[in-house]
């Protein structure tokens, strides 16, 4: 029977010839990750159900991310909990501050995902790496806590819809106006459960960067997971990272999707979620003139180079405008050195932007940048809901690194192109 | 009738020819100082007081730096309050994210602060201006409020005792070391509402970011001020900063000091302030073995250039020890760029250290490096009372920024020449 990619890889990861939608499946799991919040609780909840072993050290990863450089003395128990068990388990991948990084910017940059793999996480973001050709998907803390025992995870075989991507985008319309735009288009549950599989000849022109952000996302279609084809650029990136044997999986011709829409990457415009939801979405020409008192560039979404360096192209030479907190978080330490050494961290500074250390920080409501009543903000993350980043009648408007930089420049929400 | 340093400067801003210890005065001042978390206590104050302008919108200053970038909503309204007040009084001096930097660190970079000055701030540490040859100090919420509102203040003149320096520092040993002696010697309240004035041969080897840094923990002996006498290296720090007239005070020949130390600044050894007084002192020889698993370098104390430098040369091809979380904190944006610009951030990021955007942060237990219970910490920070960084089992060692760079290398404390 045919499968889609991700089918396919579900069948390998069962030890099943083939799978069909809706069936209920035991896979093994190639990596599981918990972060600084949901780690303490599967943590408890693995221990309460009597494991006292984990199923192998080498293949679960803990990164200290959202609140950390700890932010307060809740969050300083929650690192020394997964600290001590990272310690009692001899864990390999447990990544605290100074090694650390926002946990999907990191795995991928660190070779611990890599296509054909099946990986869960208990943050609803680690959909991230379908960009490699895996698949991964957040679970809940106690399905991650089955997972660090046991190295096995239940799945109900998704459904699939697809993307056929064709053209190539404008400059200065990246992998966030992709996901936005088909986020505006099916809505925040428009993929529920499902696979979002991204194909078509306009695959080749996306960055890995663009397309880790595209992953990012699908969850805020309601995805199960999104996914890419293996391709050279995949390769390359992989080859540079990872040291395992690598394998790909392709979709079958006559597989079968719910859904298949075509997107036109030529004809896609910067775009940009309004509050409260990110399928509320008008292209940069349709927008209003909105005043912003922050701009937040980075976070698992978009804090990868490529990133750092559109935002720095925009800012270089131009000053953020008067009562624009304009906050830039490189993802992980070695994004953060990049910046260093490419002279982008000197543009940011002189722009009078902030450059802080790798976290989740301001994204989740965290810290390093939380809104006041009434605030506005336009921030290169991934969810716009009543409150996520401060006070409930601030307003997030989701948007492109280029975009964010521009509007900080502005001072209110506009294109580069906009700016004089 | 002779005078100290500091009873000069206070009569010259009573309007008076002499002023004699224990006598209250109504002196006019040059700047007020207020922060995220003292603002706002001190706005509310001032407009209770029916105060509805202010003396002199170009000699106050607000400067958002304690919980800034804003760790939580709480702290994301007092910097708004704050945003407010000053776009109401179109105050000048207003620093918020992007241009600012710890207080005390900024006042003095920007040319805010100057010889012969009076300053009042509501923050303990504002006593850190003396090392200019100002009167500065810190005062609560309501007496800044009138401050701001009338550009005069009370006081009571203070006795002062002498501290003669002698000779030089040895490598590695600096400003800190010297403070922290000090401190060791006469101990918390050792200099109760007294000036501690500064002298001697020794005085003309210390840099302006050791007289800082001595200055700025006056306050940890109790004094109402610390001072230095205006030399060729404060001439040369102000002319690049200060644009306007400058008045230099000297202390009588015969004035008169409750008690006279001296100290030998040749025979001072790297100081470390045990839990939990600064008071508790012991040279890095006396100091048993203490593991620790953070290293905060930073703060109003020595959070400037020449601490940065000092830290990355030890850090240099070096790495941090497994389990000690190494946090760098600029003290300003100028000194974060400096940072970049000399290969000194480079050089953290590379040593497994991060680097922060300024803020006091962990120094206050605000954010970015808050302690779990039981944890231990050596900083370069100014206080190491019970539960200051976090968690009330949680241990705080103050030193310098060699020691706490070293010890980050070491996974103790100890000194750079300790290190291999």
């Amino acid at each position: 029977m045919a499968m889609t990619m991700t089918q396919k890889i579900l069948a390998a990861h069962a030890g099943l010839d083939e799978v069909t939608v809706g069936q209920l499946i035991e896979a093994n799991i190639d990596l599981t990750l918990a972060n600084d919040i949901t780690g303490p609780v599967a943590i408890r909840e693995m221990e309460k159900a009597g494991f006292t072993k984990v199923w192998n050290r080498e293949h679960i990863a803990l990164v200290m991310d959202h609140f950390a450089p700890n932010k307060d003395i809740k969050s300083a128990e929650q690192c020394l909990e997964c600290r001590e068990f990272a310690k009692k388990h001899a864990i390999v991948n447990f990544f605290d501050v100074g090694e650390m990084g926002i946990e999907h910017a990191l795995l991928p940059e660190k070779g611990l995902v890599a296509a054909g793999e099946l990986i869960i996480g208990a943050d609803s973001h680690t959909c991230t790496y379908g960009a490699l050709g895996a698949f991964s998907t957040g679970v809940g803390s106690t399905d991650l806590a089955a997972g660090m025992a046991t190295g096995k995870a239940w799945f109900k075989v998704p459904s699939a819809i697809r993307f056929v991507l064709k053209g190539k985008l404008s400059p200065y319309v990246s992998g966030k106006d992709v996901i936005l735009h088909i986020i505006g288009m099916i809505g925040v549950d428009g993929a529920l459960y499902q696979s979002m599989e991204f194909t078509g000849e306009g695959v080749a022109s996306l960055s890995m960067d663009d397309r880790f952000t595209i992953c990012n996302m699908a969850i805020e279609a309601g995805a199960k997971n999104g996914i890419f084809p293996v391709d050279d650029r995949t390769r390359a990136y992989m080859q540079e990272r990872v040291q395992r044997p690598v394998r790909e999986f392709t979709a079958d011709e006559d597989a079968v999707y719910e859904k298949t829409y075509e997107i036109n990457l030529s004809a896609l415009r910067p775009t940009v979620a309004c509050p409260h939801l990110p399928e509320n979405t008008k292209t940069i020409d349709e927008l209003e003139h909105i005043e912003i008192q922050q701009s937040v560039i980075g976070s698992c979404t978009n804090g990868r180079i490529e990133d750092m360096r559109t935002a720095a192209e925009i800012l270089k030479g131009r000053h953020v405008a008067q009562g624009v907190r304009t906050i830039v978080i490189p993802a992980t330490q070695a994004v953060y050195l990049q910046c260093i050494r490419e002279g982008l961290a000197e543009i940011f500074v002189e722009a009078g932007a902030i450059l802080s250390t790798p976290t989740c920080g301001p994204c989740l409501g965290g810290h390093m940048g939380i809104l006041a009543h009434g605030e506005k903000t336009v921030a290169t993350t991934n969810r716009n809901f009543v409150g996520r980043m401060g006070h409930i009648t601030s307003e997030i408007y989701l948007a492109s690194p280029a975009v964010a930089a521009a509007s900080a420049v502005a001072g209110y929400i506009c294109a580069p192109q906009d700016l004089k």
